[in-house]
């Protein structure tokens, strides 16, 4: 009979050294009566204004420095490498100081559970983390309010700072470039996305946690590298969004019809990615993928 | 009745795992007669003086590879991007190398306490740390003079190596970019020494260092990352100060009008976003929040 | 009479405070009915699939970038440098995320032992590791066959999404570079591939982990870094394979008679990096060495 | 009367938590018996070549690629800032994988002593730590030979495989850049040095190793980072040498008049920052500097 064992990371069978939290509830009235909620809700918010604020100054920063007329210096600005590292380093920046803020969700305390990292900075993360029941729907709604005004209010003070070049340079708003079809868009989006979930699944697995307790700590850099590496690739196509509150905020203060056209590649590409990687990691890396091949199993 | 607890990571009311450290008092006179201070003072100074070399070096050396005039490489230069990791980067190191040194500050033993993680290198780090009582005043104006003696030597070395060039190109002086008016150069500082000072709080939090105390390690990158970042976004802008002693010791070995009627923008900035990243950790994210809305918490 | 000690860091002679797991089997048969090394095998299928999504697309992005013909950016693009960064990068995260999932190949647990750290990516670090028998042969083909068609799909991705570039610019296919002869571009893979196999055999010796038990997550860092340096130096050779999953799933989807016509270079020279550095590490850098040279030894 | 005891980090009078290490002898006739300072020999000639490999493929790559009569793609290459990165990244990475193979130095076990860290990859290194005692002369000298074979092969192959582009494109040897005078080159060596031998002082303090275990994990990355940091501001004035090894590895294969004329440069600049820095951790940072002015402390 099987029971219920775990295969280590040196194959044995052994017991668990580690405990998953329970699945947070879809409702939890509780959680409304806390200040920390409150607290992961206003990180939330001055986390992304952040993102988008130094984000989106970086690509106005560029395109001036590119643009010849504008007497740019032509060679020698940041490049797209420079915006690249914009959106992951601030990612690391800002996951590192968050995390632990946002992250409370559950009457149950779980040392280093990262799976409420906070600072997701970002409604692809925090609804990948729901579809895994890491965090509960009435907080999943509030943080996503709170990234996508902190987004607005972001790309509205580098409009303000930048008002002579910010509507010239295309305001940072993700849409899909030249010579792609939204097909390519959306595919470019959801593979982006997953990369990012994926790398956040795995930096905030109670497993890992159990054996390494110091990932907390590590996490957010990988989370940045990720970011980053997705920029790299995908600027050329779509700007690349991944954050669904970067998108939003940059189409509503830059407010041209293109980006509006646009936008719901940004909403629906992300979602899909986050929810492939949350089947991904629970499925197949996990656990359950276990149990559902229960029969298969030589420690029977 | 509420009683003294900490809602934890999980949501659990329970005892606190950490200790704040008393508040470091205004003037400590017996820290006047202690190795330690002068130790941590001398260490600043070095800090900056590195820092300042490099930096303004690399500054220097990418305006002659960008002038096409000075036999530059025209591209292929450092980039801006280049300058920023060297001001990031170079905080990263320093604080590595400093960190331990210049942070001894009260009478009580507080291992790992990274609040005086010394190597503040800037005197709005400093400055946010004394409003939060973190370092004594006496304390707070040593390293600050210490800071700016460090940022004249340093950019006078630049000076001195660079002699043809040092004048020509800026000095790496602050000063606010054509077509940008004194309010947004003031916002930019006020942000972005928010950005660095908020990272130093959370790198710095004995919250934090209690649940995983390899942190004084790696607090330099996360900071480091911090002040690569503000320079991509804001170096078109203010060539980005937040961090007064750096603009200072530019103005003073550079001396040149412009850089002095700027001067007060990369003070007064930074100080106000030092104290807005004070305020915000220590009312809205730590404890002090929950004071104030004691009658809103569930657990009394 | 010498008895089976180990010199120390200090060099005392002591009891060795770690355990080499035992070498693992040719054929482990128990191995084919357990879900981990399917599940292992999923992962890096989905890993390399990932990494030439990205560095592929990078690639070609970079190509349209300074193609001033098709509209290229001309300055300012990610640069040589930003590719060298997407194939280090997505190392450093994959690598990250995958850890401990490819990772089990035995029936002994050995915690934290990185010996199969997992996300390999890369069959001559699968084929480093089966040398030193940290790995079995039947896992050694699985996973070489999944990484194989995992790069097949990432760079089909890829082709799918810039069908106009894809072909013009080389589609990411390893090739040796105009004016370097055969003999240059095999050493070129043998070297590169030393450098990585080395960091790989470094970050994942059991006498390392012993010492400091976060290791694994610290591993992927210097690995990704690896990479990145590596192809710094070698773009401009052979644009860099140290990977024959990697050279093949390019030459595969491009599938022009160059890429196949240089083929055996990346399978050939990688292999050979990789025997080396598991060569030098077993029996230069680990007690192979001292047995060998017992009579040498003066603690008799 | 004053006793044997430490400010803490918190400065509280307390029992040193932490153990200097004896100093190392000047002639150790045992060491030379021992299989572990020939490996740690072998480590240090096989680490120096592959970083001189890397590091100056990167140089003339770069070279190729902006020189527009070269068929250079005139910009995108890797530019100065690739170059900084592989020199930098380089050692983050050799150092991580050296660590521990060639820090033997005396028969007394002292785990995580980072103090001979291994991987010195540099004479001035070395030089440093036996400056301060911590590596025996026998080693020193030892290391040193090896490092300089190790340059001079790592040079060679680069010559070997970029035989049409190594001579035209400087051979990657350091020499003072037109319109430095010797001095300039001189102190720029000096203090670039210093920044390099601090951060290692830094990273393999035992008081350091004492609080936080894991920073021999950690030590390579600052280690690395202060390389690529130097690189960045000094590249543009003497090439940036910090490493008489590589600089004399370099100059035995370009072999022209004016490398080796401004060779001595790139042996005295370096040695004095290392002295410099060895005596600024040593007296100024550490407990020697806490005797020297006993007098002066109140905690008598």
């Amino acid at each position: 009979m099987a029971k219920d064992l775990e295969v280590q990371e040196g194959g044995a069978t052994a017991a668990r050294d580690y405990q998953d939290p329970p699945p947070a509830p879809l409702f939890d009235m509780e959680e409304l009566g806390k200040w920390s909620l409150y607290r992961a809700v206003i990180a939330e918010f001055v986390a992304t204004l952040l993102f988008l604020y130094v984000s989106v100054l970086t690509v106005i920063g560029y395109k001036v420095q590119t643009d010849a007329n504008a007497g740019g210096v032509d060679c020698g600005g940041v490049g797209i490498l420079g915006i690249a590292w914009a959106f992951g380093g601030m990612i690391f920046v800002l996951v590192y100081c968050t995390a632990g803020i946002s992250g409370t969700y559950s009457n149950v305390r779980v040392t280093f559970s990262l799976a409420k990292l906070g600072g997701h900075i970002n409604p692809a993360v925090t609804v990948g983390l729901f579809l895994a029941r890491k965090v509960s729907l009435v907080r999943t709604v509030l943080y996503i309010v709170a990234q996508c005004l902190g987004a607005i209010c972001g790309c509205g003070l580098v409009k303000a700072f930048q008002s002579s070049y910010y509507t010239r340079y295309g305001g940072g708003a993700n849409q899909l470039a030249d010579g792609y079809n939204k097909g390519t868009g959306l595919g470019a989006e959801i593979i982006g996305t997953f990369v990012l979930v994926y790398t956040v699944f795995s930096a905030t697995d109670p497993k890992r946690s159990a054996r390494d307790s110091h990932i907390p700590v590590l996490a957010p850099l990988p989370i940045g590298f990720a970011v980053f590496m997705v920029h790299l690739a995908t600027i050329p196509i779509t700007g690349t969004g991944i954050n669904p509150a970067r998108s939003f905020g940059a189409a509503v203060i830059y407010n041209h019809e293109k980006a509006w056209d646009d936008q719901w590649i940004f909403w629906v590409g992300p979602m899909i990615g986050a929810a492939a990687a949350a089947l991904y990691h629970q499925f197949v890396l996990r656990a359950a993928g276990i149990k559902s091949l229960g029969s298969f199993r030589s420690y029977a």
